[in-house]
């Protein structure tokens, strides 16, 4: 039984397949929430657009890939809502609402916008579409009354932001907005194959749910460990060694895991078994991931349908919200 | 007959009921086009919350009373299409893609709302709905698929935002917004009663449409004239005496505002003579659009009625372009 008195609401920017960071960071999460939680899922394609707006192929070759990747992990459309974002207009009608209750010198200030900003170069010719995202975050939150948004500690500056605009829109209108709350996400984030700190398609670094077991293989095989353990006997270093890293995210038996470090460091441990036995262990997680995500794509057709009825329904709570936002507001004629 | 190649968009954003300023600034010139264009009227109650986000029900109050303002000068909903912009969320859903098109740095530069933050002392604390305002005219005009915008040369550099964001999404995606051309307004501004340069509710500087007779003489009665023109018999000044600049604006006998002037700079024309005579002139123009006001005012149902039906005429043609925007940017599922 879901808790109809608890909703969340959760999402992807559907600009790549997901990979094994999403699944530990969140799908493994989300699926355990789905339980417990009315949950929303957003395949957030507007979003996206922010940064790709010259690739849109892009994004909307990716929405149903991502799809597929919720339902391989077990999210289970009985339990949550697929809604594809750019099909629910009253996102868009709560972001320009919203845009009138922030200023541009508080957007400014967002932590994560201005780091993002940074990141990408962009300095003051950033799209506007970018430079307010959180205001459109805001309309996601609010548009399906969540109560909760799972997140990670760098997505707290978001969620103060909807935070803010609610607390405005019900001061000055009337209280008809939901406040969310974060529900901070216990995993840290899971660094790529070659120890960099972010897994991206563009550095090739990332495994995918949707590899095969033999492209698995091969990029546990070319995976970072150690570069001064030459030979099997010689000491090698657990720390900043990615191997150990993942079997830390991954290996259910933890005692396993710091014998098998402290065999490593003491030397005679060679990093081809030991990725041996992090093959197995993925294997033993995401094999079954990977046949539901074959067994799925099999019909395509199916699997629009699923997200187009999410979507429909999303939009039936999306639009409830929007009556009560222009009932506050006093804009129905 | 309208010609259904071309359709222009005009609005009005409803803070407060339309007057004689906007009469002949832009009204008058409505009703002309009407005969000759598809013409869209948009009652902007989205735009007029951008800088009254703190008072909708100014806004709110503002639409029923604007469109029969509307209907009391002539335009007539057989012929345009009255909308009101909150009512059509494509508008929405067409400026937040928009914003992705248009960076920070160029909304920053752009004279008109630079020029409007500066008079309203926003600062760096400007909202960032009226920041982003350009964007969303860009959505009111191609949503409709406007043709030409007639614009006072102080909303130029609206329409150069638009065709802007217009060339890059028909570049970027496929050529399915019209670029906008703009029809510029022969005639310039009408002054306050107090020779302000803007007629508003708040300097109390402006004759309404919906004034009665009296309010009308009172107003005109206390308007300003030639401060050293005391008695009769003295010479008085023409040029900024507002009698003179009402008359040049509404008296159709141009010959006979001449021999007034001639008549007033000579001495020998009192104030309280020349006032009448302008009462008259604005009598004849204004008391039947007085009349039909106050007869469109005793059914209100029907003037809503009205606003409903073009409301949803207009809608038809927003959703036909923004399909057209979906397919073009392939997010259509």
């Amino acid at each position: 039984m879901t808790n109809p008195t608890k909703r969340i609401l959760t999402g992807d920017r559907p600009t790549g397949p997901l990979h094994i960071g999403h699944y530990v960071g969140s799908l493994k999460n989300r699926v355990a929430l789905q339980h417990e939680y009315e949950s929303y899922i957003l395949l957030a394609d507007v979003q996206a657009m922010t940064d790709n707006f010259d690739n849109p192929a892009k994004v909307r070759d990716n929405v149903m890939e991502v799809a597929l990747d919720y339902l391989a992990v077990g999210l289970d459309p009985q339990l949550c809502t697929f809604v594809v974002q750019s099909q629910i207009p009253e996102i868009a009608e709560l972001t320009v609402f919203y845009l009138n209750l922030v200023t541009v010198s508080h957007l400014r200030q967002n932590p994560t916008v201005k780091t993002e900003i940074a990141q990408k170069g962009y300095g003051e010719s950033v799209p506007a579409g970018f430079f307010v995202y959180p205001v459109s975050q805001a309309a996601d939150i609010t548009a399906f009354g969540a109560h909760l948004v799972p997140v990670g500690d760098d997505q707290l500056p978001m969620i103060e932001q909807t935070r803010e605009i609610v607390r405005r829109f019900n001061h000055l209108y009337a209280p008809v907005l939901v406040e969310p709350k974060e529900m901070l996400s216990p995993v840290s984030r899971l660094p790529g194959l070659d120890g960099a700190a972010k897994m991206s398609k563009s550095l090739g670094n990332a495994i995918y749910l949707k590899d095969t077991a033999d492209e698995l293989r091969q990029k546990v095989m070319s995976m970072y460990t150690d570069p001064n353990h030459l030979r099997v006997e010689d000491p090698g270093q657990v720390e900043g060694n990615m191997v150990f890293t993942y079997l830390d995210a991954f290996d259910p038996d933890k005692d396993g895991v710091e014998a098998l470090k402290e065999y490593y460091r003491r030397g005679g441990l060679g990093d081809v078994k030991l990725k041996r036995h992090l093959i197995e262990v993925l294997e033993a997680e995401l094999g079954p991931v990977r046949a539901r995500r074959l067994e799925f794509a099999q019909d395509m057709d199916a699997v629009r349908q699923i997200v187009r009825e999410g979507t429909a329904r999303g939009r039936e709570v999306a639009a409830q919200t929007m009556k009560a936002v222009r009932d506050a507001m006093g804009l129905n004629y």
